[in-house]
């Protein structure tokens, strides 16, 4: 179900998007329980000076290489479980492409089960939750 | 009110953008009581590997006349509102450009009557807020 | 922690988006209470018929200088201190690079303090609450 926004400096090559986009898929498959198949990716490049990142806040080194993952996904997930995909994000892109780990932006945003629909104007998870939003436990009051 | 990115992928025609704009704008009328010309919505094309949607997940057939349509709307609306936004949505990129259902994914993030300002530096529906919300019925507790 | 994405039209100079660049993130400083360096923002430049908004929904005159401004902040800012920001970053605006005020939207998203990750795959509002969010004053129940 996430739709994953990733933003990079333009001029890198296929296989350097390709082993992100893979990274991310993977730790999120791994950390966040989703389906196989559930990939839904949006990748822009950006020319100087319209992807900015300060380089020092919050203690990080940031470079040329700062990568920025937005990820919209079903609220339910405890900080525990979003800690995790973090920590996996991080580890995947620190071995392929071999991204720093300070250049790993991730910011989520939080959306329904009814804010879906994967085709034929069906809204699938109104008519069929996903089986982790099934356990009680993992959804906040 | 709400605010509509359009994810799609290079090499189509002015008229093939145009209907997509044009069909999602009317089920957005049609569906969500918004005003005429409340239409704000962002286009962006993406080259081959840019746009990433997994061929089959939720059953469908996808290929690369992929749209994904993310909508930024105010929170109140009820899962059959939306429901019936998808099947609008849907109905309308079937007739033109001629879309197969499979191939239209719509993803909603709500947000508050307080996030919008739409020029001039003003929270507009804050000092009036929009008709549609003034209905208790269709706000959830 | 704000994440800001920016989109106006293609062919302007880098310093017309610099000026844009500056004076959202000034403006933030000024009303956020955001710390220095909190500065991480998108900017895409789109073509003719990609960035469309009404020429005067709600009243206003937008021309193709039109500026879009979607920022994703954590929760807990008061309607106030929305309205501040909005008045804000289109003075700024207004003063460099010069836009009409009629042609700066403005939107919000809100998100959690466990939503961001600004490096090393950690969660640093987890472990550390921004100094804004430890006032129960600000925060709405």
């Amino acid at each position: 179900m996430p739709l994953v926004r990733i933003s990079l400096q333009a001029g890198n090559a296929d296989s350097y998007r390709t082993a992100i986009s893979n990274g991310v898929y993977e730790a999120m498959r791994e950390t966040l329980n989703i389906p196989d198949g559930d990939r839904f990716q949006i990748i822009t490049e950006h020319g100087h000076g319209q992807l900015i990142a300060d380089p020092s806040f919050m203690g990080m080194t940031r470079t040329g290489d700062f990568v920025l993952i937005q990820i919209f996904l079903s609220r339910g997930r405890t900080t525990e479980i979003k800690q995790a995909l973090y920590r996996r994000i991080v580890e995947k892109l620190c071995v392929s492409p071999g991204l720093d780990s300070d250049n790993v932006m991730i910011v989520l945003t939080e959306v329904g089960l009814d804010d879906w629909s994967f085709g034929r104007g069906e809204a699938q998870y109104v008519l069929n939750p996903p089986v982790w939003a099934q356990s009680k436990e993992k959804i906040p009051a």
